[in-house]
Order: structure tokens, then C-alpha cells, then sequence
């Protein structure tokens, strides 16, 4: 039988481990090559911390699947089994431009399910962790239960780029929301706006486009504070495809699908 | 004569001071009051800090005159002489909200001429502090020099709503802005936004609206890394009145107001 809390302890000294190497590394010269495009940068950094949970894992727990950004793990068509899906730099533009305000992010799912996230935001040592079913946490801080708010007291995040044009969803529907909301914020790391809403410190999130590794494990601490999330067609997440996000308190995430998204249709 | 280097020592202390009675007072119930609109929240702790640092200011440099954000300063219109210019809590919203993420932030002038910034992010127990022709630190760390980017690489800090419908600018003119540089930010807190561009983690800021208290420090920290600032329309500041802002490091600055800005006149 998988032990789950053992799993959950190792799990977390790695990514405080993995965390201190890349505080160690960070003021050596980063070779940054560009991926698909200049918003992707890759840096040595990242690979050399996606290698080092690989390692790790294969070697404890040589049952394990992985799925990692950088694509050094396993290739997978499900999510049968356990598996970690690892993000070692979340938000690798703040990483190379800010030295700060990037995470690393890891789901473990047991047969599709989210057992395990963790989120490491390195500079700020603020590690978010959650186990299905004991609470999240920030630190040694449990987080509470999200609370119903109104839209127009709500902060929301989101990037400027979806309300000017794009190809991804009509400006128009979003650009009235983003005058309702109290304020909006963009921090630049999926990883950690998601921790934000679990922590309550934003009402929602929006953006059109994730991989399995910027939500994985965001979703884990959303479960345990009540928080809900789903494409913007209001679909359940596969944590295999990428698509859009709506996280968010539930009262929010109503609002905004209901009144802006649905309405659209 | 004025001793400057024993406002600065005592300028800095009085922060910090302040800064910890904000983190003690903070897990008191905080009793908010509405301003002028819902964007606009005021705080005890808000009054409570600017109260702090006039009567400290008024015993010890009976002399000096003061500009608070909370209006219990003095009513200027000139920046004849020492004046501090004072925002007890810049990024409200933040310090309501999230508990986190919000800054004290004081410009000290003599004549109008920007002598000491101080930024202090309270709960990251980061000060921002510069010296006229001494530099620009955060805590111990000097700050370098800012370096010229292309802004095809640039990192903007933008609100999401000055490129939505709003009575302040075109929207379509800052859009493809959006569209053109790496990517945007928007932290919720003007001090913070600017002591970012001063640090070199953001390249520019664009704003339509602050107050002299939100940007006045932040500005004399951008004139010792050799970051340049004015209105949209490229007129310099007053540091008396609420004005647009377009902070950033020399390239970023001439590409946005040359480009953009001054394009669209």
C-alpha cells in the first residue's frame, strides 16, 4: 500500500532542498536559451531542478510517473497509478528578469486523483502544501476556508494581454469584468497566483492558457480550502491537456462564469 | 545648516518603528472606512502610522513641513524649505485584502529637490532607501545602475484597466503596448511598482493617476540609478499635484513616451 504520508514528508524536503540550490545558483551567471518564443525562457536552472526530482523519485520510488515541464520524465496518455506532475521554475520570467517571485510546483495525483501540492516560492522561503482531505497550509499556517465575497469587492488576476485583442478569447467579454472587480494583479507565476487564491489573497483567477504544471498543484491546495476551478467553458481539468483556468472563491467563480464567460455562449 | 545625514538615520528608524507597529497591529480586527469610492479604503492603521511619523517629525524638526496622504499634515503649495512627503500605507487595497504586499512611503525634499526616498515593503522587511548622490540600496544591497532594454524584453507594470474603457486615456493606445513587450505586472501598490523599476526587476510603469505621496520616494530612488520619470504627456513633476506617471529605465522610457504617448498626440 502507498504510504502516503511518507510520500508527503519526502516530498517536501526535496522541494525545500531543491529550493536551496537554486538560491545557491542563482547568483552564478543563468545561460538562458529561448524556447518556443521569448515569453519561455528556459534557463540551465530549470532543467538541472526538474532533473534533480527525477532522480530522486525514480530512485525511492521506482513505481512513481513523472510529468515535468522540461519534459525529462515520462510520457503519459493517463494519469493511472501515482504520478507527480513537477513545474521546477513556475514563472521563469520573473525568475531571469527578478530573481524572485517564481515557485516550484508539484502535484501528486493517485489515479487521477490530487493527493498532494506543494508549492515552494523560493525567495520568500513560503512553502504552500496541502494533503487531500488535512488542510493546506502556508508554512505552519493553516489556510481558511476561502469565503463568499462580492464581485464588486474582489480582487482578480489577471493579465493585461487578455483584455486587449487576442487569440484566445474575445476582449470584450473580459474587459467589463476587469472595470466591476475592485482591482486587478498580475504576478506573473501561475504557481503562485493560484496560491494566492487558496490563501485569499485574490478572489479569482483567470488566464486562458496552462499546462498540467502550472495547475497541478494549485488545484490540490484549492480543494482543501473550498475553492473551485474549471476551464472557462466550465469543463473539469485533466491535469494531462493545457487550457484555460477560472479559479477562484465559489461565490466568484459563479459570478464570473455565469454573468461573463456563459453568457458569451 | 540642515544635517541630512541625521534626517536619513533618523528618517530610517522611524520607519522600521512604524513598520513593526503595522505587523502588530495587524492581526487586530482592522476597522476600514470607505473614502471616496471602494478603490479608496482607509484604515486606523493608515491614520494611526501618518499620526506617527508627524508628531515624531513636528518634535524633532520643528521646522519641516509635512504632506500626508491622510491629510493630517500640512497644507502646502509650495515645496519651499524641508518637506516630507508621507503615505502611510501605500497599496490599501493590499493591506486590507491580502495582509501583505503594501509599503510606507516617504520623499524627503529640500526646495523641491528630492533628498532622501524610503520605501519600506513592511511585511518582506524591505527597505528601499536612497541618498541624493549616495545611491540607492535595498537594505544593504546597492542598486546598479539601470541598464537599457529592447522592449520587445521588457517586463511592464500596467493595471489591466488602462487598456479597458476608462476616462483617462484611449485604451487602444497603450494595447498594443501590452501586446509588444515580454510581458506585464501589476502589483497593486505605486511605492512598490516604482521601487521594482528602481531595483531593475520591472523595466517600466505606466499609471494614469497618482498622488504625490504614491510616487515622491520612489522617485528619488529613480534618480540615483539613472531612471528616468514624467507624465504621460512627458512633462516633468510637480510633487504637489496628482498627475499620470511613466517611470522606467532611459531606452524603455523613450520607446514608450516617443512610440505610444507622444504618437497619439
Amino acid at each position: 500500500m502507498t504510504n502516503w504520508t511518507e510520500i508527503d514528508e519526502i516530498a517536501k524536503k526535496w522541494i525545500r532542498e531543491a529550493g536551496t540550490r537554486i538560491k545557491q545558483s542563482m547568483h552564478e551567471s543563468l545561460t538562458i536559451e529561448t524556447k518556443s518564443n521569448p515569453n519561455d525562457l528556459v534557463t540551465n536552472i530549470d532543467k538541472e531542478t526538474e532533473k534533480f526530482f527525477i532522480e530522486r523519485i525514480q530512485e525511492t520510488f521506482p513505481g512513481h510517473r513523472i510529468l515535468g515541464e522540461e519534459g525529462q520524465g515520462d510520457k503519459l496518455h493517463s494519469l493511472e497509478g501515482v504520478v507527480w506532475i513537477i513545474d521546477p521554475i513556475d514563472g521563469t520570467m520573473n525568475f531571469v528578469h527578478q530573481q524572485r517571485n517564481f515557485a516550484i510546483s508539484i502535484g501528486i495525483f493517485e489515479n487521477g486523483e490530487g493527493k498532494i501540492g506543494l508549492i515552494y516560492d523560493v525567495v520568500h522561503d513560503e512553502l504552500y502544501h496541502a494533503f487531500s482531505g488535512r488542510g493546506a497550509y502556508m508554512n505552519e499556517t493553516k489556510l481558511a476556508p476561502l469565503k463568499e465575497t462580492v464581485i464588486e469587492e474582489a480582487i482578480l488576476a489577471i493579465n493585461a494581454t487578455w483584455v486587449t485583442e487576442n487569440r484566445r478569447i474575445d476582449s470584450s467579454v473580459l474587459a467589463p469584468l476587469v472595470k466591476r472587480v475592485r482591482g486587478t494583479r498580475s504576478y506573473g507565476s501561475a504557481a503562485l497566483e493560484l496560491a494566492n487564491v487558496a490563501a485569499g489573497r485574490i478572489d479569482a483567477y483567470i488566464t486562458m492558457r496552462l499546462a498540467p504544471w502550472d495547475y497541478a498543484a494549485g488545484c490540490i491546495l484549492l480543494n482543501e480550502v473550498g475553492g473551485i476551478y474549471s476551464t472557462i467553458e466550465g469543463k473539469p481539468f485533466s491535469f494531462l491537456e493545457n487550457h484555460s483556468v477560472l479559479a477562484g472563491n465559489p461565490s466568484i467563480h459563479k459570478t464570473i462564469f455565469e454573468e461573463y464567460l456563459h453568457a458569451e455562449k
